[in-house]
């Protein structure tokens, strides 16, 4: 149970044949109401796939109806007719449903530059809304899967309402989201202007801070939609720490199953003189093929993280930077510290520490480490 | 014959045993006169090494007498007791060629936070001292190897003048230079200022768009030294013209050294509105990993460029690019154009030409492919 999970939505996945590697590849998440208040977040790609063009008209009013997504294309450079497709599915939807064409959100993901078959989407799409149902959840986050190897869900529940989410993304997960797709639904009832606000600030902290490879992708879209069918108006604080939660839920099961990744890094940048400095250094080391290169390798190589850092515009003395892996203080004061000996990285999980001894603000950024399997991933599979 | 085929050199390398893996590890080149102007430019990190701090000093009145080069250590992250040691060799340099200390360059290559041992370089440089010659420059050029697989040295010659020069780096080659030492010697006589001038005017088109893999390393130094040996003053656009010729020469066999990498990738930016933007787009292609693993993988996934490019900040219209790979015009206008099964990718170089149709400008930066040997280096040697 995901989408699912609140009341007053439906969802199926169905196989349609556009992902060449078979399964289910259509999803259909539908909002039954009594409200249809909604909002959602793009990618900043100035690149911009044509279902994302599309989106952003269709939530500009703070209505959705339903999102239908496809794994098995990006439906991203094609163009003309590659509009169209998306145009054509969002009125299959609407008229499905008996709703409007403009509150119908379209999701793709795949390869960019191939033309998407709508024949197989509207097939797919007809046998999806046939088989909608409110335990469809599951059939959902399994058909956007790609190179995900399993699916993506979160619940959390509060008193008398819950929100519920799906993801799918492993790969080109960097800022200002990842290809990534999700999908939150709740039954809490609030009107587009909280969950839009809600939604910016949740995004902000969580997928925006998941840098897996650096690359930013041309379809990511986050939406949620609320059905206000518990009949519940949460104070927004606690629906936005609530869906804060679970954001940050499913950007950790993206983190878990990035491509290829061995190690999943935790950069926690502390003592910054601003929130935007901690999270530019957190960055600059996420990006540093250097750094994640010697963390595979199960190298504690703070010279590559303090190289990194130096790299940015932040405020700090360079020679005034404690790092700390694995609870380790291997730098300080602009030597070496405790013996690089000392630091275990054989486990999966690495929490790296920068003190940056300018200010009182922090940032945690999240990554991967770079890998044989994510160079494998990445070159034998064209997406 | 490198930094000593202009008159006015001479120049040593040997092994002191500072680096772990054997071989030379100092060289010592000098300037014989009768001029002793110089210029030199550094890693734009704010994560500097002694050796770069020092030097920084020491070039400031456009004077140099010789230059000082170890492998096995960069001297970087080592507090006061690493700044002594950059200090000493300096001191000691000048006492064994009766100038002063603030005549003479340091530089320093190899790992972060491990302290330089002394009396190993200073009996290194001893004896480099002892063995100086004028056909010391391949002995030089091999004391400053780490990866390399190669020595890297070129000569351009004009009448009756010649530049010189030698290099290193193989990995950490990034923008503002890379971990990249270079020496480079000319006997025509020229004042400092022009010397500083043609200097970072080189530069600026060669070492620095060269971006293998977006690290910028802490003690990028390329010193450029004069000894008015031949009595030749060429006019300052003549000789700006042989020392790019030369910089790119050193910067190509830097590429094509770079560490683990398959393919050598030309990144063309062409109507650009500045350069400053064609800079910024090549630069973006060329830390995108999700492009770079694809070219290892011989596959011109033309949606990954355009992703990247996409993220820049650069004045063009993302539906209207021209994508051309190795001569097959890829994707215009917004959609796939010739087919991708027409590109050859199976030779080492890659040439991509990105047609932005914003203006006048053009840049080209060059980089590397991401191959399972350069994780592989970078997850195994600590550098």
């Amino acid at each position: 149970m995901s989408v699912t999970q609140p009341r007053g939505f439906t969802a199926a996945g169905v196989e349609s044949g556009l992902k060449a590697s078979g399964g289910r590849d259509i999803a259909f998440v539908v909002n039954t109401g009594p409200s249809q208040a909604a909002a959602a977040v793009f990618t900043s790609n100035r690149a911009k796939a044509n279902p994302v063009i599309w989106s952003q008209q269709a939530i500009a009013d703070g209505i959705l109806r339903a999102v239908v997504l496809n794994s098995g294309g990006a439906n991203c450079y094609t163009g003309s007719r590659g509009f169209q497709v998306t145009h054509a599915t969002a009125e299959l939807a609407a008229s499905l449903l008996g709703a409007s064409a403009s509150d119908i959100l379209i999701c793709s993901t795949g390869l960019i530059g191939d033309q998407l078959d709508f024949d197989k989407v509207s097939a797919g799409l007809t046998a999806a809304h046939g088989s909608l149902s409110d335990d469809g959840g599951l059939d959902a986050a399994l058909a956007i899967m790609t190179t995900d190897t399993h699916p993506k869900q979160s619940v959390v529940s509060r008193d008398g309402w819950s929100i519920g989410g799906m993801a799918k993304g492993a790969g080109m997960l960097a800022p200002g989201l990842a290809t990534m797709l999700v999908v939150i639904t709740t039954d809490a009832d609030l009107p587009s202007a909280v969950l839009d606000a809600t939604l910016r600030e949740a995004t902000r902290v969580t997928f925006d801070r998941l840098d897996s490879d650096g690359c930013m992708s041309t379809n990511d879209t986050v939406a949620l939609l609320a059905s206000a069918a518990s009949g519940i108006s949460p104070a927004a604080d606690d629906f936005g720490a609530a869906l804060t939660e679970l954001c940050a839920d499913l950007a950790a099961q993206l983190q878990q199953d990035a491509e290829g990744a061995a190690h999943d890094i935790t950069i926690e940048v502390v003592s910054a003189a601003s929130e935007d400095d901690a999270v530019e250094v957190g960055r600059a080391v996420a990006r540093n093929n250097l750094f994640k290169a010697a963390v595979f390798g199960n190298d504690p190589n703070w010279g590559r993280v303090l190289a990194a850092v130096g790299t940015t515009a932040a405020a700090f003395d360079p020679y005034d930077i404690d790092v700390t892996i694995n609870g380790i203080r291997v730098a300080h004061a602009g030597e070496p510290d405790q013996s690089r000996e000392l630091v275990d990285l054989t486990g999966r999980a690495v929490h790296l520490v920068i003190d940056l001894n300018a200010g009182e603000s922090t940032a945690t950024i999240r990554t991967n480490d770079l890998t044989h399997d994510y160079v494998h991933e990445n070159s034998a599979y064209s997406s």
